[in-house]
């Protein structure tokens, strides 16, 4: 290949994958500590560190796209990348997702596992793209329009573009990178971290509305850029007609005084005491699930209360 | 997934897989017959058809993907993906890619050959990724400007963004499901299919521009969509300073005057004389690679003939 490109898929590489707060990339290296009960040797912590850059390759990839598709105009504190480049954006979305499978074969294809870490990245992306699906389908960039938005999609959106990738594919590549093979432990490791990714994105919307700027490191955004939460969904459910007119009237408008309006009915439907009312719900049904889960298998309850101690509390 | 999700997936589907000629997914099931040397049965044929189908969906996807980067308007003569749904198109092409998978795990997962076909997928696409970024570097969308043209950089972007989806995946595809193994077999396959997939882009680039409409079955834009044809290529190589200005001043432009001139520059140019010059070079260059395969191979030389029957003389 020709230098300037070359050059050009380095570009897109360091633009679009670090910088975010690493967190799904952590964990898949933390995880594999947690299941082997030991600090990893140098050789084992670089191995299992490139299965979690590839999950922030995921994650890097499905931001650039989410971004065009959102009409964005920055991410991460700089322009978003289709901003800088252009329609190219999209073949540079292709690009690192290449880059993912060719880590993959690169380092893992002697593994037993190897086929199936692929497949757990194949089955994510698909979950991914059916959840931006559902997004966009539900919230349409080209109309305001809230009579589609409902509890029950929020939670399937949610579950499919955030929870598989961001929370179930970072456990497998972790419990794979282990040699764990038993399909009932990944259907296990599956009905505790959907429910958390779910938790995960409904705090992320409240925090989004509620939390002070100086934590939260940013100014909400959610109500103008006409975003489906679980703050509009809940108002939604419980609201009177004339709060219903007041929130149709008001969401999704570029205008501080439509926002503040839209700020003032979560306020009146006392939504902060409702969100700490479903947390509390979460809470215990996660912890529920995961003392449930026997001290001698193999992903033992630690591999999900780390989870757990990182994200009820959050602050931002 | 609520129902509208499953009707847009459908139509997302639909719109962009058939409807063109059907070449590549029929070649699968095609050279299975030639290696196998007999008609198939109909499970067989069945089977051998969902990977011709997926080899259709990647070009698929690839289109859309194209459409969208190259502005343009209108693909098998239907408005294009894009310009129907909006930018959710970038996620349709996700949705496109990731129903290969779904089939290959579906009907292949128990085969000894599935992580090789998903691989030859996975593979095609980084290759085609890295085509089409040749492509967009040497020709951006924002620029007129043919000083980075050349034939070599036209040849490498033609073997990787046409001849390896075209023409080796549904080789490498058909070889896999008739169990050929040996890694020589593949590199062969290569060795003649990846010039053969350039002769046939030189081919394309030639009747776009010299093919009469009513044969090619549209009216050939290459000149004025600023394409990084082997006409402008050959041409920039061969003409002089002046024809070179004039080149430089008239491609790419919307208007038919100075897609004339362009036009003048290659009759002056002789380019159908010196296309037959090449074409000729090309065809003995290949007829001598298939000469050379042993009738004994896995791959006969009847695989690579019916390729060659199939394109050379192909007056659309
Ligand atoms: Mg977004
Ligand atoms: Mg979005
Ligand atoms: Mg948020
Ligand atoms: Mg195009
Ligand atoms: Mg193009
Ligand atoms: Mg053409």
């Amino acid at each position: 290949m020709p230098e300037d490109v070359v050059k050009w898929f380095q570009a897109n590489l360091q633009y679009n994958v670090p910088g975010g707060k690493l967190n799904r990339g952590l964990s898949v290296v933390d995880t594999v500590e947690i299941i082997l009960r030991r600090p990893l040797e140098e050789e084992e912590y670089k191995r299992a560190a490139i299965l979690g850059w590839c999950v922030e390759m995921m994650q890097g990839l499905f931001l650039v796209a989410d971004d065009m598709m959102d009409h964005s105009l920055t991410r991460r504190g700089q322009p978003c990348w289709y901003q800088v480049v252009g329609m190219v954006a999209v073949n540079d979305t292709g690009c690192i997702e290449a880059a993912i499978y060719f880590l993959l074969r690169k380092y893992f294809r002697s593994e037993p596992w190897y086929i199936d870490v692929v497949e757990h990245f194949l089955e994510t992306t698909f979950k991914t793209c059916m959840g931006q699906m559902v997004d966009l389908m539900t919230a349409p960039e080209d109309r305001l329009d809230i009579s589609q938005f409902s509890l029950e999609r929020h939670r399937i959106t949610v579950i499919y573009k955030t929870s598989w990738y961001s929370f179930y594919l970072p456990v497998a590549c972790a419990a794979r990178f282990c040699g764990i093979v038993d399909p009932s432990t990944y259907s296990l490791a599956q009905s505790i971290l959907l429910p958390l990714g779910e938790y995960f994105q409904v705090q992320d919307d409240f925090l989004d509305a509620y939390a002070h700027p100086d934590v939260l490191g940013k100014i909400g955004t959610d109500i103008r850029d006409n975003k489906n939460t679980w703050l509009i969904n809940k108002a939604l459910e419980i609201c009177s007609p004339d709060q219903r007119a007041l929130l149709e009237a008001n969401y999704g408008r570029k205008d501080p005084e439509a926002e503040a309006r839209v700020k003032a009915v979560y306020d009146s439907l006392d939504l902060p005491e409702r969100y700490r009312e479903y947390e509390r719900r979460a809470h215990a049904h996660i912890v529920g699930l995961v003392n449930g889960i026997p001290n001698t298998g193999e992903l033992r309850p630690e591999v999900f209360m780390a989870f757990l101690r990182k994200i009820f509390g959050r602050t931002m």
